[in-house]
């Protein structure tokens, strides 16, 4: 089975690429390294020393019989594009390969359109060149549960049999984005399901929650060199992360506004399970199928309440901080999004438990005098 | 009252931009002329002789007091489109600068990407510097029916009141577009209703039927010189100007596919005065409204019959022939769309009826000698 990842260099690409090679599968690792770039301009860093992509991949192969191959390419260049997928003739592709912040993609206009124009024209590329040398490849796209906001009915798995007036359908689920990150994925969305009906492609959109982590099997054979990003920052930082960071630097957690907003993740393990159950259960040709991908969800007040305890039995000094919401969103609001079809499917969630919080904690203990704090406060506001 | 025109030099673009000046707003009229570039590209011509812009713009200003400016600039350059609206700070931008062809979006990546590029990012790039300059300004965007696509439900007017397992919400109106243009156009309502959200912008988007017809009051004051362009062929022509052009011609009315498809469309006029009714009775601040802007529905082949019966009556020739299907479309299918908010608000529907298709008749044949036959035939196929 050859699989293509692209974003392979990514805080969820790199552990997908290793994972996929040590089941034995071909592996293809592409990435243009926006995010490191990203990283640069912002002066934000990961925690951890990351080795460069090509690196971490010749580490790799040196120590494992089935090698990876990889290359830096932008799926904006078609060209290139092609003459990957023409080569390659991949079973799968996995596309993470977009500009994955919501408060970068509200920094500003130029950010904004950075955003849409790198990931919904990518993604166009990418249907294309499918539709011409791999139109039997399954693709396996990342979106974001952010995609649907915060609606007041059940969230069910993108699409939704309605009845209207008496009459039925069956619709893409109407979506309520939150950012221009966000939109871009609901665009994203729209036009694969159209390549689907039309071209008959065949695609699993998995929206996923946020996912917080730092390790999964492979990363553990050596994880001075393997490890993934650990971001704490405001522009890449996922919630629990961030929190986390804070208490091991005997600092507040701070909430945005209320903290009343309900959210759902997954552990970084969980994300590479989700990604093999679908690609090893492929939909039909022709078919857009959309899995909920997250395992448990809450309010934010809830998670920093989970971390307190777990603080508070470990002696660690912890408080929480209301600071003002700088994203515009309800902070108080119905909440219950479905993720029946993974799980039906196999999967067997690990729940945020106090262990998992102290892997995290004791990352970043080991790794606290390479903290920036100045990084941790969100310094985009969806509203200037 | 001022108002901003983008895509002023479009077959809808230009009698807007007449409208309004007759009426006594200060007009300012954009185009980046990318139509005649595409015509151009293309070799289809409107089958009428059109003035370059800035000579109709010229003979209008020469025989009319009120004055119109206008400009060649492209909303792709973010810091013209901000010097535009920083000097002329409108109370009404009525954006129509995009790409409006379905098929040419279709005919290849390059097109698909340039749509969507173009208008999607074009469209960016205004709510941004609607945002700067004139937050307060009301948008109106010209969106299209073809957005929904043809749902086994009624079609709503952009938002739909639904209900799911016993609970109550107000969503954007979920969509099944059938081209990279249509898509485009979900696009900007997502990315607009997201601006009206956060930032507090107000804007009516029109989803618009096909227009028909050839005329309104303000061309034919000067119809040769103020004519809007009339186009047949099967990338810009809409399908009652090519199928009174095939008539006129002695050819064949070329249905796509079995003529079941039932769509929606209204007279050129009839824009006019609905971009108007929305300029006079705009929204209110952060308000994303939603108008369904059409006259009348039906079955392509009981518009072919409206014209057949037009021809028996006037001993004119007609048939029609049923040809394969270049798009991949429903070919039967319940179509139910509302569109009270704009009859209620004071239109009077222009009724298409035997003295309408004979204006047209009688504007095609006496341009026949500009007539390319060979234009009228689709090349461009959905699926290759």
């Amino acid at each position: 089975m050859k699989i293509l990842i692209l974003g392979a260099d990514g805080y969820l690409g790199w552990p997908t690429v290793m994972y996929f090679s040590k089941k034995g599968y071909e592996v293809y690792a592409v990435d243009n390294l926006s995010k490191r770039k990203i990283e640069t301009e912002y002066g934000v860093e990961p925690i951890n020393i990351l080795k460069p992509f090509n690196e971490r991949v010749n580490i790799w192969n040196k120590n494992q019989k089935n090698q990876i191959k990889y290359l830096v390419a932008d799926l904006l260049n078609y060209k290139v594009l092609c003459e990957i997928l023409e080569e390659f003739r991949p079973d799968t592709i996995i596309h993470y390969a977009e500009q994955p912040s919501a408060p970068y993609s509200m920094a500003s206009r130029e950010k904004a359109v950075f955003t849409q124009h790198n990931n919904v024209i990518g993604n166009l590329n990418l249907l294309f060149a499918m539709k011409k040398f791999c139109p039997n490849s399954h693709l396996i796209k990342l979106g974001t549960m952010g995609e649907y906001g915060t609606p007041n009915i059940d969230i069910e798995e993108g699409w939704l049999e309605l009845e209207h007036k008496g009459r039925k359908d069956r619709v893409l689920f109407p979506k309520k984005p939150g950012s221009f990150y966000h939109l871009s994925k609901v665009h994203d969305s729209a036009n694969i399901e159209f390549a689907c009906r039309i071209w008959g492609l065949k695609c699993t959109d998995l929206n996923q929650g946020f996912v917080y982590g730092i390790s999964t099997e492979e990363m553990e054979l050596d994880y001075e060199n393997l490890s993934t990003a650990f971001h704490y920052d405001s522009i890449f930082g996922t919630i629990i992360n961030r929190f986390i960071t804070q208490i091991a630097c005997n600092k507040d957690m701070t909430v945005y506004g209320k903290g009343d907003q309900k959210r759902s993740y997954l552990n970084i393990s969980d994300t590479i399970k989700c990604v093999s159950i679908a690609c090893e259960n492929p939909p039909k040709n022709g078919e857009f199928r959309v899995f909920n991908q997250f395992t448990e969800f809450c309010s934010l007040n809830e998670i920093a309440k989970k971390i307190k305890n777990y603080a508070d039995k470990n002696k660690i000094r912890s408080n929480v901080t209301h600071i003002e919401n700088p994203r515009i969103e309800d902070e108080d609001h119905y909440y219950n999004p479905t993720n029946t079809s993974l799980i039906s499917l196999g999967l067997k969630p690990i729940i945020m438990d106090d262990n998992q919080i102290d892997k995290i904690f004791k990352l970043v203990k080991k790794n606290q005098n390479r903290i920036n704090l100045n990084t941790l406060d969100p310094n985009i506001k969806w509203k200037k």
